[in-house]
């Protein structure tokens, strides 16, 4: 099981961070969720990482980056199910996440995530509008 | 990382499969499932298996243990995401996977779940209109 499966649920994209993430398995990651937003059009992308319990910089960095790399295609980023130990090394080791929203569980990531696009609609309504007018 | 991590999703449990299933884990994981469905009493239990590209006995009985288990506490048990090569394998092992339904994948396993809770709900109604009358 050399790949980390993309789970398209709705408008998003869901991954589960089972394993050890080495530098082949996270660049795989990184190209796979890229084509996966690109292919579905997905505007959110939920990274569950309820099963790491030691996170180091490598780590942080991938998923930063997934977070930028989605962005620029237009989808947010949300990790779930931190664990408090990984909470207080991400602080402790100065890992900021930049670009990346947090939320305690799945659901509650959705609905950040839900929350994010309706108030993203709402802009571009008021945009129209302001075109109109 | 030594269990596999179990999502809650509004009614439904996923639980995505991305490494060996060795005997400890598919037992914590049975035991973790089990006791996850009667916390939240989930109606429906969703397991991703699209990492998984080999499939022996031992695996094919855990599956069906868990959803003998999750039936008697009332969900039901979806298999989603199987490559063609598991599906080639369990027909020729003679696995039969009882109880299991299966979908192409978690879309389609949810859309499954939501139309038997929904089956569910009319057969209940039904049952009460004959006690009334």
């Amino acid at each position: 099981m050399d790949r980390i499966p993309i789970l398209k649920m709705g408008h998003f994209l869901l991954v589960t961070i089972q394993v050890d993430l080495y530098d082949r398995l996270a660049m795989d990651l990184e190209a796979d969720l890229v084509k996966m937003v690109s292919k579905t059009g997905a505007k959110g992308v939920l990274i569950d990482i309820s099963a790491v319990s030691i996170v180091d910089s490598f780590m942080g960095r991938i998923i930063g980056n997934i977070a930028s790399m989605s962005k620029l295609l237009d989808a947010e980023t949300v990790v779930v199910g931190m664990q408090p130990a990984v909470a207080i090394t991400l602080v402790e080791l100065g890992l900021e996440l930049p670009g990346v929203h947090t939320a305690l569980n799945v659901e509650k990531g959705m609905e950040l995530l839900q929350g994010m696009i309706v108030a993203d609609d709402v802009e571009l309504e008021e945009d129209d509008d302001i075109t109109l007018s």
